[in-house]
This record gives C-alpha cells, structure tokens and sequence, in this order.
C-alpha cells in the first residue's frame, strides 16, 4: 500500500488562530484512491523545521504534501526551505507568471500583479501545477520516484488542486491498490456495550478488512476498510460483513451506506417524498445549516426560522402567550406549539422545533443551561424529547442537540 | 518560553473521517499562558508509533499532550504505549473506578459500569485527573521535570480538562513568562499590498513583538503577539504599536480587540443598541448560526428565516411574484424585498437577505453556480452586492458569503 505524510506549515495553526481543515480533507482524498496517510507533522513558518521535516516525511512515505507558507508576505518561507532541501535554485518562471497575469487580469485585479510577482517564483527542477483559484502555483518535486507536493494553505485553492490535477496525477503514476470503505451507523447503544456484543463478530472479520469506532454525539460510526485488488470483491466482502451484524444489533443500525446523518436523511425524505421545515430557537440556524449543506436539499426542505425571541415565537409561530406564561418558554408544551405552528407556517409533512438554553448565563425563564426540548411532527403525529447538556459549551451544545434531532428523524423514518 | 508538542493519536484523524480540534483549542489555552506549541504530530493508533512520538516530543519540549485511544475498545492503545515508554505497570486504581461508578450512577447509566471498567486502569505513577464529563480519566507522568498528560479524544471531554484542571495546574507549576496577542482585522485590501503598505511599520517593530498575517476570506487579520515579564507593559507596547497602523491603513480596519467577525458585530450592535435579524437562502441558516455562537446573541438579534423554497419567499416574506418573474430569484431585486420584508417580520432595526445558486447543478432559473445578491438593510437605507464565487464547493460558499456579509455590516456601522 502507498502511503503519505502530511506537513502543514503555519505559525498560525500552531498558535491555535486557525484550524487546519486541509489534512483532513487531502487525507480523504487519498483514502479513495488506496493511499494511507501515516502522519500529519504540523510545523512552523521556519526553515531549519521544513527541512528536517522534509526528510524525515520523505524517508517514511511515498507522497509527501506541504500546506502553507507560499503567500507573498514575510512570514512565507516554505519556498526557501524547499530550495535548500532540495539543493536547488529558485528561478523566476515567465510561464507562471503569464498565468498568474491572465488569473489576475480575469478578476479585474491585474493592479496587485506587481506585488504578487514573488509567486511567479519557482523551483527549478519543480514541475509546477498552475492555480486555478488563487495566486501561488503548487510545485512538485520528484526525487528517487517519491513525490513531494507544496500547496497553498487556503482550503479552496487546496480543493481543486487535488481534485482536478494531483489525484489523477497520482493515480497514473503510481500502481495503487483498490481500497473501499463503508460506514454503519448505530444508535441507542454505548460504544462499550456495543464493542461486546459485536465482539466476536470483529475477532472473525477477514484480514484485509479493518474495523474502527467513531463516536459521534450519541451515535457511534463502525467504519469498515477493505483493500485489495479488484474493488468488486471488496464491496462483496464489506456487504457480506455487514449482513451478520444485523443479527446482532439491526435495531441500532440506521444507515449502511451513507456517513453524515444529515445525508442520511437526505436520502430517506427523497425515497419517502417527505418535505421537511425547521423552527429554531436554541440551535440558532444550525439545524437549517445542517440540512441545507446537502446539494439537493431544496428538492424536500422547504424552509426554516430561527425564533430567538419568544415574541417572535408567538407572532409568527402562533405560540400561546398563555402557554408560554403556565409553561415557561423552555417546556415541552412550547416545543410542541412552535413545531405545529412550524408545520403550518411552511407547509410541509414534517417540521420540528428546538426551544432551550444554550448559556453561558441563565435562561430568561431561569431554567438551567443545558436544558433543550425539541419536537418532531410527522403529519399528525408527534415526539417531544428533552436533553439535559449542562457540560457543553455553547457551540458544542448546539452541534450536539442538532445532531442529535437529525438522528431522532432518521430513527423515527426508519421505524414507520 | 515554555514549549509544547502536541500528539494527535487516532486512525480515524488520519483517515479524514473526523477533523481533529483539540489540538487547536489545546493550542490557543496554552498560548494564553505563554506556552508555544512546537509541533503536533497526528499519528495512527499504533503502540510503536506512540512509543516513539512521545519520545521524541519529550526532547522537544517541556510539556506534552496525547489526545485519543482511551476508549473502551480494541483499536484504543494509548495506555499500553504510555506503560511501555515510561517503563511503568497498569494498575486497577479503586479510586478511579468509585469515581467512574458515582459518574454513571449520577446518569442513571451504571449498568454500563462493567463494560467501562477498563477505564479505572491507569500507570502505576502517574498522577490522574479524574474525567467530571466522561469516563475515560487524565493520567499525568512527570519526567525530568517535564509533564505528559494523556487526554481522551472527545472535544467536550478535553475543553474541561484543560480549562478546570491543567491550566491551573501548569500555571502553579511552570514560572511562565506572560504572552499577550491583539488581533487587528483589516478589510479591503490585499495582503500583498497590505504587507508593502506597512513593510516600514512591520520592520520597525519592537524585538518581543511578533507579527503574522492570518487571511479569512477577504479579511486579513494582523496578529501581534508579545512576550514579556509584565503584562502590562506589553499590553501598553501592543496598543502603541496599534496606533501606529491607523495612519498607514486606518480606513481598512475593523476591529483592534475582538477577532472573530460575529463577534466584532456583537460588540456593535450592543454599543449602538440595533437590533437584527436575518432572511437567508442560499446561506441556509449559517448566517443564523454564526450570529447566534456568540453568548449574548438573544440581545439583538430577534430572528432569522430560511426561505429556501421560491414560494416561501412570496408567502412569508412578501416577495412580490412579478419580481420573481421579471428579474428571477436570484437578483437584486428579489434580494430587496426579502431584507424589506425580513424587517417587517422581525420588527428589527437591521435586516439581511441572501439569494443566490450555492450548487453543484444550475439554479432553477438556470443562473450559473456561485451567484449571490445580499442586501443589507439599515432602516430605511439598503445596499446590495454581489458575488459570484464559481470555483468554491457547497459549504465553502456558504462560509464564505456568510463571512462577507457580516464584515459588509460591520463596515457600513463603522462608516455611519
């Protein structure tokens, strides 16, 4: 199996200002096409620890990625460290320098080419791959038939640098294994009392079938990798390795195929022609955002509001001001109002509703942070759920109690 | 200075399926004490990989951190490798197991206790931090007057950890230096241009002041940190060095003291006593969601409604049809009556509209992908803009218009 190393190369993802989202989607990227990322080392803006790192990934891996550091400011050295690694010179190219005129000249922006003429820069053993979406080429160096990539640390200049030129470039070059992933997600269970009733399944599952656990919120995710030679039997043996576990736990498992709860549910509305509306007070506008992320969720969702304020809840969600009043605008009777009025609002078969407090500071009913109560109606039936969270930080909160509605969705399809 | 390296353990980080943050939130606690954090090194759950990893960031610096592979299942084997490389036993740690049994008790989870037992098994001499939002506890280990702690991988577990207990802990134990960074956010220009515009400025800078350039979107954040015995002086040395930029770049900065952009919007609307609310479609309730991740949100903002279906923006936001007709739903036009009707509903002060294709496949009214109009609606006073962004995916679109449209209102309030 080929394998790379990752350096990411930022002062600024190691000062905690940034988080480094590039890793995680090249490491994906490479997955697909069979090759395994080792290490990711994340580094400074500094030349002595791009070269030592440079070595160090290219004894350990096949293909070796840099992010970060190509900008035209002063704290962008990893060029410089490229050059000495490499042992060699840094020539001005008139090819990339012509494209970056044309990029520059496209977006009405040809007054900063001047300024931007250090990225016209290159290696000069490099092959360079032009940008496409930004102003710094990538370069590729090859050296005793390993590759060593430099990118841009912006993620969406990394994106189509991988997709549209260095994946295709890698799978012509190298001779790689097929290698096939699949993803179970099971819910209502803990991941221990899970890990024991699975476990003699696990002990028995062939060698070139992997098995990991991720939690996430309350559902667990088995991820199932196989590698080998011909594809078609890899998804033959996942589906056969799938098939015994529902036997043992099919009452947990909601999805097979999909990963994301939220396309998970994508899929099962555009199966059961479903439309779906959101009402959101304590998630604030996570819940539409989760949803909406899907491509083609406007084929079922129909809409969404955020009633932050409780006025707001009974002007345009027609919530009883008496209701309100006996209940306190955090209760499973507010729940359950805003979702019909959700419902009516936006027309669709299902609508559900979130009401809690999300901190840090307490409610203005003076309910405990942490306390939400959320509603899911289909047609004209209903589920109220209430969590108690008082742990989670306010963004974790929010992300937690959206997931976990999407999850309580998906679970109550599935069971109709 | 003290330093840090961080260690990310986990097939799951390196296989792409889960974004690693706690190395960023570890990272910005321990900035916030003046500890640097040298390098994070992402690594498999593997016993050897780990062995040598803590090996080598133990000679790095004066503080490690392992994160990851305590769970209860097989592929979890952190606490082996510990035992291993600090030549230590696993033992069965009563304490921590009544911990562990009063936590799940607490739950009404205990019949998950047998399963969990695992977890009460730690190094016979490290110091343990017992887990008030998990199961899995901190072991500490202090070698040659350097500490390692090994963290569970779970975000909401790790935040705690670090802010309730290690913090404090490292502060009591380490004499540290004081670190103080400013954020300065600057709109409207390019970072190239940027950089020759304060070169003079940036060289000039005192010896214990350090600069980088941090792009988001199309802001670019200046970040200065300085290091110092007395927090004071270096926050009085921040603030002249501040002043100093106003005269270069005054008209293009946004915000000296706060960092992210809702945030900087936040503190605003609470000084001008405006009110807010949001009519989205093609942001899809991020825009919501990023107003609403700032505690103290339910001040101003009263709401936020997604329209995604052409029909809801006619029914709830009173979107007049003709203007659907004439000028399509994605226009300017379209953009202004959402944002008018949008503050009718709410009853705010300001109000915002989005209406755009975030894709992949063509818009229903067959407008190319990546076209957005956003008006922003200060009383009676609007502007609309547009973008078109064809190169960004699904979510990168979303973030970024969201992004842009917040720093859009902060200029205009700054200008007013």
């Amino acid at each position: 199996m080929k394998t790379a190393v990752l350096i990411t190369i930022g002062d600024e993802i190691l000062s905690g200002n940034t988080v480094d989202t590039n890793s995680n989607f090249i490491a994906t990227q490479l997955k697909d096409i069979g090759i395994k990322v080792l290490s990711v080392f994340t580094i400074p803006d500094d030349e002595q620890a791009i070269v030592s790192t440079l070595g160090k990934a290219l004894e350990m891996a096949d293909v070796v990625f840099t992010t970060g550091g190509l900008g035209p400011t002063k704290d962008d050295i990893t060029k410089k460290a490229y050059a000495k690694f490499f042992q060699d010179d840094l020539i001005f190219s008139d090819e990339v320098y012509e494209h970056l005129r044309a990029y520059l000249e496209k977006r009405d922006r040809l007054w900063i080419l001047e300024h931007n003429k250090e990225q016209a820069v290159v290696l000069s053993k490099a092959s360079v791959f032009m940008n496409y979406f930004g102003t710094a080429p990538c370069m590729m160096v090859e050296k005793n038939g390993k590759y060593c990539f430099s990118l841009p640390g912006v993620p969406f200049e990394v994106k189509p640098f991988l997709k549209d030129q260095i994946i295709p470039f890698l799978q012509e070059k190298l001779e790689l294994q097929h290698i096939v992933s699949r993803i179970v997600s099971v819910v209502n269970i803990p991941e221990s009392i899970l890990s024991e009733t699975i476990e003699d399944w696990e002990l028995a599952l062939p060698e070139h079938i992997s098995l990991s656990y991720l939690p996430v919120g309350t559902r667990v995710k088995l991820r199932l990798t196989a590698s080998g030679s011909s594809q078609e039997m890899l998804n033959q043996s996942l589906e056969n390795e799938i098939t015994k576990l529902f036997p043992l736990i099919g009452e947990n498992i909601v999805a097979t195929h999909e990963d994301k709860i939220e396309k998970i549910l994508s899929g099962l509305l555009i199966d059961k022609k479903l439309t779906l509306s959101v009402s959101e007070s304590c998630t604030g506008g996570e819940l539409a955002h989760l949803i909406t992320s899907v491509a083609g969720s406007s084929k079922y969702f129909f809409g969404g509001i955020v009633t932050y304020a409780t006025d707001k809840k009974i002007d345009i969600l027609n919530v009883n001001p008496e209701t309100v009043e006996e209940f306190t605008v955090v209760s499973e009777q507010v729940a359950s109002e805003m979702a019909v009025g959700c419902q009516a609002l936006f027309k669709t078969d299902i609508s559900v509703s979130t009401t809690g407090v999300a901190g840090p500071g307490k409610g203005e009913d003076g309910k405990d942070i942490g306390t939400v109560y959320y509603t899911i109606r289909i047609g004209e039936e209903e589920v109220t759920s209430k969590l108690f969270l008082p742990h989670l930080e306010r963004t974790d909160f929010m992300h937690f109690v959206s997931q976990k509605v999407l999850q309580d969705i998906v679970s109550l399809l599935i069971k109709k």
